[in-house]
């Protein structure tokens, strides 16, 4: 079995090794924070699973340790960063504070990141705004990738582009995280790597025609696959007008480096019909969900980020375990960085 | 062949119909003209095949021809009106205008309406804004309908709910319009009335089997479907949160009289990285995705609102074809209400 680990303890661990990597302390306290929320409410490829290509980024430079985000525009409600390249971690975080300030006082607001480092799990950044009881939506895409056709077509012309939405209710917020594509680019990457086929139809072949197979797959198809598609690829170009576009910053560009165009949008329901009718409405959908028909013997309707943050309360009570091979590669960072290892629960 | 005929004088017909149903003037002029632009487009289910339903809702006095949305809160970048069920292609017509006007003055606003009446088309409102720059998301749902099962239920518990984007170019816009379900209630209940099957197993039977057969279908399956309809749900409670929940108006109360639940965002790209920045980076990615591989011999990829652009233009100069038994239909409201028939082009 693999080892149990301590959140306060892996997080303290996690935050020596990019304080050693020349981060501010608090910073690097809240880039570990969130990437072990991410491994705790199950999203392993998106936790630690990325702090070693991070250290790597800021050993080489790629990622800078230091410095702040460039204001760009700030109208009140709007707000747009040049990220630098900078924790894209840490960027949305801070974004998502100063967001918090403006959506109180102008009932909703935008802040725009250009050229930001990597974002991680987009779910792990919605409960500060829900906790407060904000409706918040996270959206990304990386001018510097692609990986999806547009229907009809047989090459990939933009990324699966991300959209996050934190929705409180009263009890646990709904926290959806999907992408506007079929599947994502690290599950092909990872069947094609394992010579596996997809469980479906999900990449387009050279030929145009659907395939399992991602060594014969040149991109994957949008969400809606060959059925409805075209919807799919509307949402993927919506993503990119909101983030790119918004941020005058994107593929036009042909950026040399893999970075993210962010947008965040918070909305104060206390601005619009007041929190106690979108608390008692959202609240009363939920329970609808979860009570509607199903079949003989099935579960009932899973909300979306239910069963993430059943395991994040499980994990904060009992310890996290590691994806396999997380932990050794980050302790090949320990040692060069000379940070103590955490001791395991078990 | 069926007729064509002028748009001017069809407009004036149809706004004369609603005119001697008691709306004022403009707005009849507005809701006759958003229709016709609906049937320009090639949307014949949500042009004047509408019309009939509206009259007669005005006729019942279900749909009030006159009276104003009542302001139920303004923070200056976010509104909410009650739309008090007028007609609601109108009203999202007055809450573009508004919008326009505080986007510029903001950078970006909401505007939400709860209770309003059928709003039609929502690619018809979408121009408005991206004639002059702004991109433009516009949500709705209807609280007093359902027709989509979550994943996993055999039963529907909310509604398709469509998202509509105009996002500006340097040529014609990218006009996105599209349902967060696999298919349309409509083509449902079209195909259930023929006793004919789906093109796909897009709805969900009693015993929890996706089946292509409406007539033992219970509910639409989300977009995304058996693969991947977490996806489609997940849009589906985002836009249900966008628009009921924020309007604080929907399924929590039970409302007896169908309505939709809108919300209105416009972003102003001067607020953030600028115009020209915005207009090159989606001209930019337009243009990548037509001039993307297809297979031998496809056509190339067609960008969301191109093909109804394109017929909206000819039927400008050409005439629109109304779809078989419209014009019937109007014509017993044109006698009942004393208006002339409009003499078609051919």
């Amino acid at each position: 079995m693999t080892a149990r680990h301590d959140i306060r303890r892996l997080t303290r661990f996690a935050a020596s090794l990019f304080e050693r990597s020349g981060m501010p302390a608090d910073r690097a306290r809240t880039v570990a924070r969130l990437l072990i929320d991410a491994d705790m409410m199950g999203h392993d490829t998106h936790g630690l699973n990325l702090a070693p290509q991070y250290l790597a980024a800021l050993a080489a430079g790629e990622m800078p340790a230091t410095g702040e985000p460039k204001r760009l525009s700030d109208t009140g409600p709007v707000v747009l960063w040049d990220g630098q390249y900078l924790s894209g971690v840490w960027l949305v975080d801070a974004a998502m504070d100063l967001a918090l300030g403006r959506a109180r006082e102008f009932g909703m607001c935008a802040v725009g990141i250009r050229r930001s480092g990597h974002i991680a799990c987009l779910q792990s950044f919605l409960t500060k705004a829900t906790d407060q009881g904000f409706l918040v939506l996270l959206l990304s895409s990386d001018p510097a990738a692609k990986g999806v056709a547009p229907p009809g077509a047989t090459e990939a012309i933009y990324t699966p582009n991300p959209i996050a939405v934190g929705i409180p209710t009263d009890a646990d917020p709904v926290l959806i995280d999907i992408s506007c594509s079929i599947t994502t680019m690290g599950l092909a990457g990872r069947k094609k790597a394992e010579a596996a086929r997809l469980p479906g139809a999900w990449l387009v072949d050279a030929d145009g025609k659907p395939t399992d197979d991602p060594a014969a797959g040149v991109a994957l198809l949008p969400l809606g696959g060959t059925d409805s598609g075209h919807k799919g690829f509307g949402l993927g170009l919506m993503v990119e007008a909101m983030t790119s576009a918004l941020g005058g910053f994107g593929r036009k560009d042909g950026p040399g480096q893999h970075g993210a165009s962010v947008t965040l949008l918070l909305f104060d329901p206390d601005a619009f019909g007041g929190r106690q009718d979108f608390l008692a409405e959202t609240s009363f959908l939920a329970s609808a969900c979860r009570a509607a028909n199903v079949p003989e013997g099935s579960a009932e309707v899973r909300i979306p980020g239910a069963r993430g943050l059943a395991a994040h309360r499980e994990a904060l009570a009992n310890g996290v375990t590691l994806y396999p091979g997380i932990m050794e590669r980050l302790e090949e960072w320990a040692t060069r960085l000379g940070v103590d290892r955490p001791q395991p629960l078990n």
